[in-house]
């Protein structure tokens, strides 16, 4: 991956690897043991409150699952893959199921290119041998079904096979395939369950972990598609992995979900739109270039419209923010008209404070409200102005300048600064 | 489609599917009759001002046809389908053509997975039988041509072919493929039209109906560029039914047309543009992060810049609004400069203002118009003013507070703030 | 092309076709030619500093080619295409060993799609003829390999070979093939060295011109991350010739960078973000709606947030601005924090002048800076101020109206603009 982070720490669809891994495993297993490499601290956290393990010297499959085995307790164990995120519950229940008449459960895939993985050989149902690439027959090579690396057995007999497994070859190591063999060698009878190989396929460079994002998005919004909401592209809508769009959501071209997001049809997600940690209700109208980032409710029928930005800010029923807006944690009563240009000064370089404003206000254009400040049921801003203090409920306040002309005054001084920008050029 | 809103009522490039149809029924046939289901009010909105019939029962393809006999008249009629949006007045004229020598004509398709719909058997280019799926033969699954379900006769003689279809089937329904084998029954010659998949292809799911927007997008696409005009990346480009872009217009990747806009080239669109319902002429520069809304104009050689808003506003020829700015129901003279952040308070919580700037005018950043208003011809406006009077031509407008400073305050009071939060943190 | 423009200026990644081609050869030869059409004076700009030779009369390619005789000089001569803009160095490295073993080399390529390409019929390793397709037999037809148009000769061969070429055809024109016919006459070694369709596919539309785009983001994106770049949604980045992106820079959805962008990991460039002429540095936070404009430095651990421009700005280490502001022609020292809404005011409708931050400031949202105007280290801007005279170090400035509030006079405001549009409406 060329990259300082490791590997199950990359996100899809907005959340790591391993934790893709960790919620399918939890729909399906009752306890989780995560192995780590030294140094992977990030992922502990990603765990937790999974208990980690760590491999400190990296020497192989088989070793990295016999890190685990005091944590193997009773019953059935699988081995899984940090970089096979995108594997589903339901192809853990037919792993689990298959148990029912195998002593080893693998799973398998027919890759549309095979290329170097390792072969399964099956006969009579029943896996005879993984053969590796480099030892393969034409006729084995031949095979189409692959070793997926994922395999399933009851803890005591998986620890007897791990047990048995050795490091005589090449590079040293310790390899989980060699578990199966011993499993075949003692009599086991070992099974294979094929699962689509795009939940099978491992993430190995920035490429692969792109493909594996392309992959979670289009079930995403196949998905979408199926519960009734209208993705006009659904190519260029990205979805994190608990966004939640209700019938009659209409996105348009161009939206990004990032986590946590809600969305309550009908509802229109214009053009342009990034959504975070929010929740949208029914009638809302959102976009085109509207940032929606967490903690922000956007009420029944409410507008935000372009380049406005809603952080921890509550909008009410009805309410409107149409146009060139920063309202942060504010939050603001029904039918509140909020003009354009409005920015809530929430931070004072050390506090972060709260704008509270009723229902029916009307706050003009370029106004400045510095919190922490209310502003009363139906008061009225005069556009432009800064407001310091709160304000009545039904009151107009205002901040503002008078306005002053001087006559010719704006002619003059343009003409003035030509005449010095001509005299700069012939010097 | 799991949805409040009628199928036929759902957009394909900002165009309903039955819009769409309509459109194209127009240009091919004198007569147009619209036949909707019980409770589908939205549709006679769009089939306005062609005249729609209620089918209270729905009881099958050609119940609803008949529905529709009394406005029939005389000569040609033709039975189409709201969820066949793509289908084209060429296709359209062969079907009427092929009536020189058929007394029924109906539109067939190889459609790429011929899946379970009817087949054409075809023998000495006479249609002989259309079979439905269930009860093919091998050897009639076999046929690629499938039965697209439009067909097209003269009105007494289809007239007497709908009466003749029964309904005793599983469902109990009528339908119009019984009318065509009541045509051949009474010996009439049915001929085939064929018509690619893409026009003819149903939606009946919002996968389909994003497919056949993707289908529309990719035609309007290709015809853009055969007409001179430069998609850097088609795939991130999407029109509207009636997106008019004249050679020499060079749109970036992310720009999305919305309804009525036409660009005169030659014209640059940057990336994450948005237009609606606007004209922007030779020579402008749009965007990037541009919004035009219904009703704009942008001038010749005039530039729209990132994070602007223009709403029923004209941009005279040359002027410029760079940055940040809201300008709505405005009108803008010849090669004035509106600065950042400028906005036009156009709404008074009740009614619309206008505001107008004349030429050669220069609007200093921050500037807050409140409409209505008007800035005479080369008058400058300081920055951050509040302007709520008209000014004079040339003269020089100011509405601001003094700036005052108080020495050293700024670093205490960060100080006061920094000490106030570490006392928190200790407590 | 349907242009204006000359095709050879038409741009693939933010660079025109002829400038791409002129770099590929720049790295394998040592005299460039440019052989122009008359008119097209927009070419010579891009081929400077390399002469340009016009070809008055378009009388066909050996007729070009022969317009630069005289600057042939010795050694090695290649006559490559402009609408060619991908040919690699590679590939002409490739082209120029073959000329170890044969007189005259020419490129071919196998498309996928043939048509009508004239054909490379090779013997045993030699190049016997081109057949044109009009010309070709169906055994002809059916070979693969054709005729990419780009040869490598000896000078003083090639100036040979051009002078037999003659014109006897049906446009009258003077064609490059049959300077190969001419050195095959001549019993020359002919070979043919194969590139791939992508290199070597013609741009004569906008269609191919968008196809020819599409490699080449497909190879900018590829090779991004095959350098340890993270892209979570390749397709909808796009790529400048020189976009230089670091490991761990991460890249969000539909991204565009335009020339002149590096950005060094690890550091993330969220979606709607639109980069040119700029350095991002090391741990970075751009977007999402970041527009970074030429000149600009976001500095290390630096944040520039939504709706945010800056332009020939320098943000220092640490320093923020994170919402709505345009920033132009300023330098902001390590860890200030600009307020939403802050414009620097860099124009005054002649002359553009420079705003310095120090370190350590806070300026309050919605300030105005009139520029030219400093700020001092750790000073403080109240919000919404507008600042026309520079700041003193750690002093606080502000400029704005007092508030002011009228007891019920909004909520009356309100009222009374509603009787008169209810008034009105009765009317």
């Amino acid at each position: 991956m060329k990259s300082a982070l490791p590997k199950a720490a990359h996100p899809i669809g907005g959340r790591p690897m391993l934790a893709h891994l960790i919620a399918s495993a939890e729909a399906r297993f009752d306890r989780i043991v995560v192995v780590v490499g030294p140094g992977m601290e990030a992922l502990e956290a990603i765990a937790a409150p999974h208990p980690t393990v760590v491999q400190t010297d990296r020497l192989g499959t088989a070793h990295a699952a016999r890190m685990a085995e005091a944590l193997f307790g009773e019953g059935d164990v699988a081995i899984l893959y940090a970089d096979n995120p995108l594997i589903t519950p339901a192809t853990l229940s037919r792993l689990r199921e298959a148990r029912g008449s195998a002593d080893l459960v693998l799973l398998a895939m027919r890759p549309a290119d095979p290329g170097r993985y390792g072969r399964v050989v099956v006969e009579d149902g029943q896996v005879r041998r993984i053969v590796e690439w480099a030892d393969a027959s034409e006729a084995e090579r031949a095979i189409g079904l692959c070793n997926a690396g994922v395999i399933c057995a009851e803890a005591a007999a998986l620890r007897r096979w791990l047990a048995a497994v050795g490091c005589d070859n090449a590079k040293g190591e310790y390899y989980l395939t060699d578990a199966i063999a011993a499993a075949s060698a003692e009599g086991a009878r070992v099974e294979a369950v094929e699962a689509p190989e795009a939940e099978l396929r491992g993430v190995n460079s920035r490429a692969e972990l792109a493909a594996a994002e392309a992959t979670f998005q289009q079930v995403m919004r196949e998905t979408a598609m199926e519960a009734g909401v209208s993705l006009r592209a659904p190519e260029t809508v990205f979805f994190s992995y608990d966004t939640v769009l209700g019938p009659d959501v209409v996105v348009h071209p161009n939206v990004v979900f990032g986590p946590g997001v809600t969305v309550h049809g009908p509802a229109e997600i214009r053009s342009f739109s990034h959504l975070e940690g929010c929740e949208v209700r029914a009638g809302a109208l959102v976009g085109p270039f509207a940032r929606l980032r967490p903690a922000t409710v956007v009420g029944e029928g409410a507008h935000v419209g372009n380049f406005v930005e809603l952080k921890a800010t509550e909008l009410g029923a009805g309410a409107k923010a149409n146009h060139l807006a920063y309202l942060g944690d504010a939050s603001i009563g029904a039918n509140s008209n909020i003009g354009a240009g409005t920015i809530t000064c929430n931070y004072d370089g050390t506090f972060k404070h709260r704008t509270t404003i009723g229902a029916d206000v009307f706050v003009g254009s370029d106004s400045v409200l510095v919190a922490p400040v209310s502003l009363g049921d139906d008061s009225l801003i005069a556009a432009g102005s800064v407001i310091t203090r709160s304000v009545s409920p039904g009151a107009l306040a205002f901040g503002r300048a008078q306005q002053t002309e001087l006559e010719g005054r704006g002619a003059a001084l343009k003409q003035s600064l030509r005449a010095r920008k001509a005299n700069k050029e012939t010097v």
